[in-house]
């Protein structure tokens, strides 16, 4: 909160209105699905409905509570506008919809000067303090010592839909919240679909098998991939494997503080272009995480954000050849003086199973 | 595709721009992340980028597929650039954000009439078809089912998270895709929180349990409530609990083809303030489900949506007692020219274990 209010000082910004729920959680605490905050100068005015009557009692630091019997931006839109000495007031264009702006306009009913928040929240939370690390650090743990399990039970016969099961309740008894995202398990040339949801197709011998997974840790998000083979891998498969794990250590490597998230990218995608695989290679190469699971930076061409010390990201190069198979292998950093320091701890060398 | 046209030249409308992923999901079977509709007059064009090459050409139906090398909305805005016949185009005001609707601007660059599309999708979405509704009660007989196995587990000694662990795998090893939403265990006092996340609390003796679960098949969410008690309920306790599940029974009774949604909560209301319980019954009645587990009707005050054969809903009384613990019960029913139909089946008497 402290952090944001320089923030708001520096643009000149009388006050923020902060309706993304990730960034709420972030300034006050408030980990429900409906709230809104508005930071005024050395004050703050959190909204949420009936149904968080108890809760934010009990979560909220930092902000006044207030039950909206209304929705929650006319509320804190008459906030504002019985505060005339609020002028310039920052939203957040990529996160407040047309509807929502025509309602806040309504509310305010008087002359105010929006500005764009520039994305400052987004800005403040990509940069984790020590706290956060050893979180995301604990989530990561955890998924990693789930994955030594799940290795053990991938076998032909077993559903991809199976699989997702065991490895999200195993998940569930190690403490998770959640998942940061649904399991994807994805067998055989289904693999070759880099965001395939789990099916009842049954795993077979000699099939590739992707499994991306992650478990959300006091509101924290982790984010591990591991590709393994059921079987004797052909020359194939162990040459691609080989070429995407030196990608992934080539781009681990060039994460260090003052490279541009856009090296990273570069220097993985490099490794697969003198393989010849770059062309399957169709995504980014990584993102933020941290309260949400895709965070600031984006770690692909033209994302000129300079890495600094404390970020957490993904590094996850892949490759997705349609009637073949695909393979990724992703891990979770921090960027620190010394380079990227691994979160998730999973073998990284083919398994053959 | 072909009712959301009649109701575009109804609007007059010669487009409709579509961002809404689960609305583009209905309109042309694209389920991933990254998707954009445009449909004009007969034509329906899809983008999405390049990690959803495969996925999409195997999915999509209806619709010409684009891969976009740009922003999606950037990309479907010089669509419209390049027909300049297409004057009156409708969006949806709640979906696209303030950003992304300056972004489509840029993208058109010429005059276009920009309408509210009045939650048209929505609306063709509120009423189910036939193979909806199957699919809707499979998922809701799914959720069932694993209710019958989750009651003999709760006992004195496992923890909200272990039990939510155990549900979710049940809902998975019978093909289930996803989770409505995280399930929710909350025990003792914190069942006085409507939404409250599991965590590692042991569930005790002479505790009240709120299990609120849901499953997702093939596209489509259930969404289930069920209120036990630890022990032998005292008088409070039954009491209570019986009033919840008069208000559960006097709501289901109110859903017949011509009510407003907001009788339907009345119908519900009007008993728990009988029974001197009303203000602890914080929340609505209830909401519409399908592709999302939140649509449109809301059961609740205002809402004046004329219910309609084919709409399926939730119906969950519940209230909330602060120190002392909460008690809901939700059906999910389909809207049938003889009354309410059932979908969810376990049983809704109060089970003491």
């Amino acid at each position: 909160m402290e952090r944001l209010r320089r923030a708001l000082e520096q643009a000149s910004a009388d006050a923020i209105i902060v309706s993304h729920l990730p960034n709420v959680r972030y300034l006050c605490g408030f980990s429900g699905s409906a709230g809104l905050l508005v930071v005024a100068g050395s004050q703050a005015t959190f909204f949420t409905d009936s149904r968080y009557t108890i809760q934010s009692r009990s979560e909220v630091v930092g902000a006044r509570v207030r039950i909206a019997k209304m929705g929650l931006l006319r509320a804190g839109g008459e906030l504002l506008r019985s505060h005339r000495s609020l002028r310039r007031v920052a939203f957040s264009p990529i996160q407040i919809t047309v509807a929502q702006k025509a309602a806040l306009d309504a509310a305010v009913s008087r002359k105010v000067r929006w500005i764009n928040d520039g994305g400052a929240i987004e800005k403040l939370r990509s940069i984790k303090d020590l706290g956060e690390i050893e979180t995301i650090r604990e989530a990561a743990e955890l998924v990693s010592r789930t994955f030594e399990r799940t290795r053990r039970i991938v076998c032909p016969g077993i559903s991809e839909l199976g699989l997702a099961a065991e490895i999200e309740r195993d998940f569930k008894r190690q403490g998770a919240e959640g998942l940061s995202f649904e399991t994807i398990v994805a067998s055989g040339e289904r693999s070759a679909w880099p965001h395939a949801h789990p099916t009842r197709k049954v795993i077979a011998k000699n099939e590739l098998v992707v499994l991306d997974q992650g478990a959300i840790l006091r509101g924290y998000c982790s984010d591990m991939t591991r590709t393994v083979f059921v079987g004797k891998a052909p020359p194939r498969v162990r040459g691609c494997y080989k070429a995407v794990q030196d990608a992934l250590e080539a781009g681990k490597a060039a994460a260090k503080p003052g490279a541009r998230a856009q090296d990273v990218d570069a220097a993985a995608r490099n490794v697969l272009r003198r393989a010849g695989l770059a062309r399957y290679f169709t995504h980014s190469t990584g993102h933020g995480v941290g309260l949400e699971i895709h965070e600031s930076p984006r770690l692909g061409k033209g994302d000129q954000t300079v890495l600094t010390e404390g970020m957490v990201i993904t590094v996850e190069p892949g490759i997705y050849i349609e009637g073949w198979g695909g393979i990724r292998i992703e891990d979770d950093i921090v960027v620190t003086a010394r380079g990227a320091r691994e979160l998730t701890t999973a073998p990284r060398d083919l398994i053959e199973l």
